[in-house]
């Protein structure tokens, strides 16, 4: 009954999947409003079905079942997941579930437009009422940090807003140091025209050689790249290709993490919530893994720049691969986080991290938001905000209720690193296969070690499955940083 | 409450559209296990939530609020019209409906195997379970004339097998006849390469001009195409680019047709099940208008001959107008129905609606279909079959379950000519607007005329309120149909 039940629910998450995917995708501008009113159906309905008191009855008599089985059975792990879901679920009331997902789809549709024509004004009350609606939904919960917490949950399960402060206090001064420190390279071959078919031609090429099985995923443009899943075998990546640089080629290796996830899933687990990763953290750790550690690896580009080279050759012909790789290894300030390096990407989500905070704690006004914005990035990244369509209107998440989902980024780059160091050590050889441009063994090691797991675990049992520490350490993730920079060429 | 329930059942109805939209046009082939289980839990919970015992008894409180409205009042319409479909969903049980739906999403996968490897045995299991339960569902209505009325009454309501008999029992003659003696058009010239990029300018350009708003619709290749909405400011057309041919002219404009009703609903009837037409019968002479009545007559193409010839100028630079209006208009039996011309078309329908009678009363065993479609080819149209793929699996609809839906293609002709005379007579000049590339008042008139109405009334009454007889009456399709002939050269 149980499975059945969770089935169907599983099947209304995955529909709205398909909507959202639609609407960011495909859909005509016209469709928003009576989309909002799908989306608000699909939520409505699945929320009344899994808080049904039936569900908790049958879960409380499964106990027994539970204990007698293997921890990490697929079973147990059902059954236990399935029960923290439930009673979280349980205290938000259907109208308020309904409520923050029509906020939510209605606040996507002004923010587009907010973005597009630089006016904050216009997306403020849209902001407002989705900050409104999660207060409401954080006075569900029970606390003892941060009223973020509650909201940090959803994305990133059992950690807590201090947690979170403790690692970003961490890496906040090292990562300025470095940025600070970090020798200037020349990148500006990268800023040229680069045509949009070339660069899909050249992604496509990359994306076939990843291991993803044939028929089961889709690369779509986009205007904000993302991914999802219909099931282990429909998996859905985005990217966007910029005619004036290659971002793309990481953009898709990015969401081709992501999508490698899903895909990995073990089937035994379709249909049931445990069909995807234990927290975004580490569903970020991989989509980071696939764009960053093999994407801007040395072995990886010898394998790959001669045919970019071959394909974008009036613009990359004279520039030779260290220079290549100095330019997109570098740190360097900016004011997009999507288009973010490696070193400075953190600091990005450290600021909003701690607007978020104020905005929930109450202590930041939203039309104070601008203000605080530009205060934040000429502190942590010594930039100036010449408009907030570069500035706080630059992320989507907002606009749609995301608050507590930035965290999982910066938290995705730390937990990368730790995982990176497992991958070592289970194929050694993994540099000459990169530079050979085999990276089937890599993808079926995380597959097996990681993604099969699907949600089984809780974030920290999978990373101390995985390395033997059961604990999120920020120390790899700044090694490698340090080393990556100090590689630098310095002639500037 | 009973407008918010329905809204409800609206929205899953259209997220079940998004989702075999998708599976139409986007979807991974992997996808489809999984989709086929998402369409089954749409489909039960829909179900469960229509024919719930509370909406009964809010319709029944209904009745005198009903009876002191206008018979075409929203409100009234809603009320009667709910009650109709309550009634006869009421008479299914949930898991029959379910197991049709995921039957028809399996059944549609397996067909598009069986149709490009040209085996009509490995679909054979998926039309006998079809067909199976689609006489489990018979099972629970009643009928006078014939099994297959219930069937038809989906797709056509009210209307009777014996009815459509009577109407296809005028025509076959007629059509035969016509077909016999029509001259012999040379149009070996359409059947040279016409690259798709140039077509599919040409289509959306025509599409730009057909008074659909921007913003609100979309056109996508695909294998078999159709048009779905998801409110009337999403719709989607689709439509295929055949590299031999230009059909996907009139492919384009067919759906059109299809996505004009679907945007022209009265927005007062959005959110309940009154956003459609009355049947698909109504629905379908839409589309025939704008394919058939406008896309291939002389003044239309007086207007986008020569953009036409400016875009294929090697193929088309040398063919005078006269030639091409012949050869769209010409009157030749082929294999296939979507390629059939307006002559041929209905008795390709006649084929199919006999033999679906026959396999519905059991006199017709589905393993003995490829012969009897070789026979019914032989005898309505004297062609002879080649193989199932240009026979009995040409078709999507049977292997969707779609029984009872083909008559309404033929009906979709018929209705068509019987409001093109209304038209004629509301917009005198309309020759002289087509001429001039203008459509725009003959989309405002058909709009205000028919397509706000939604479904509103029956079918019966939707055409009596528009040409002063309710009742479907094909002598004005076979005059139109004649005269078309007779206007021909005839230099066989």
């Amino acid at each position: 009954m149980l499975r059945e039940r969770l089935a169907e629910i599983s099947d209304l998450a995955r529909t709205a999947g398909v909507l959202a995917w639609d609407q960011k995708v495909t859909m005509p501008p016209g469709g928003h409003p009576a989309r909002a009113e799908a989306l608000a159906t699909l939520s409505r309905v699945a929320h009344e079905k899994f808080v049904d008191d039936e569900i908790g009855r049958t879960l409380e008599s499964l106990r027994p079942l539970e204990e007698s089985l293997e921890h990490d059975s697929d079973d147990a792990s059902l059954i236990r997941v399935t029960r923290r879901d439930w009673e979280k679920q349980r205290r938000v009331p259907t109208e308020l579930r309904v409520e923050m997902t029509r906020a939510a789809a209605l606040g996507n549709q002004v923010w587009i437009e907010a973005r597009a024509t630089n006016d904050f004004g216009t997306f403020l009350p849209a902001l407002r009422r989705n900050l409104e609606l999660k207060r409401r939904y954080v006075e569900c919960f029970e606390w003892d940090d941060s009223p973020y917490t509650p909201l940090l949950d959803d994305f990133e399960p059992y950690m807590k807003t201090s947690e979170v402060a403790e690692v970003f206090g961490t890496i906040r001064p090292v990562l300025a140091e470095l940025v600070r420190e970090a020798p200037q390279v020349d990148a500006s071959f990268l800023e040229q025209p680069f045509a949009a078919g070339g660069q899909e031609a050249f992604c496509k090429r990359i994306l076939d050689t990843l291991g993803l099985e044939e028929g089961t995923y889709r690369l779509d443009p986009t205007v904000h790249p993302f991914c999802t899943s219909f099931s282990t075998r429909d998996v859905r990546m985005t990217t966007r290709y910029n005619e004036t640089g290659l971002d793309s080629i990481w953009s898709t290796m990015h969401e081709a993490g992501h999508g490698h996830y899903a895909h990995g899933i073990a089937p035994s687990l379709e249909r049931t919530l445990l069909a995807t990763s234990p927290s975004l953290g580490l569903n970020e750790s991989q989509s980071r893994t696939w764009e960053n550690l093999v994407g801007r690896s040395r072995p990886f580009w010898l394998h790959w720049y001669e045919p970019l080279q071959e394909t974008f050759p009036v613009q990359l012909g004279d520039v030779d691969l260290d220079t290549f790789l100095a330019a997109v290894n570098r740190a360097e300030p900016g004011l997009i986080r999507v288009e973010a390096d490696e070193t400075t990407y953190s600091l990005h989500i450290i600021l909003r991290f701690e607007l978020e905070q104020q905005l929930i704690e109450g202590s930041l006004d939203p039309k104070d938001l601008p203000e605080a914005w530009s205060a934040g990035m000429a502190d942590l990244l010594g930039v100036e905000v010449p408009d907030d369509t570069h500035g706080v209107l630059q992320d989507i998440h907002w606009s749609q209720g995301g608050i507590g989902y930035f965290p999982t980024y910066a938290l995705g780059n730390v937990i990368s690193l730790q995982i990176w160091a497992a991958v070592r050590e289970g194929i050694p050889d993994l540099d000459a296969q990169m530079e050979a441009g085999e990276l089937g063994e890599l993808a079926a090691w995380l597959r097996d070690n990681l993604y099969s797991l699907g949600r089984k675990l809780t974030p920290k049992e999978t990373i101390g499955r995985l390395t033997g520490t059961p604990a999120i350490d920020p120390q790899p993730y700044l090694a490698y940083l340090r080393e990556k920079l100090a590689s630098l060429p310095t002639h500037a």
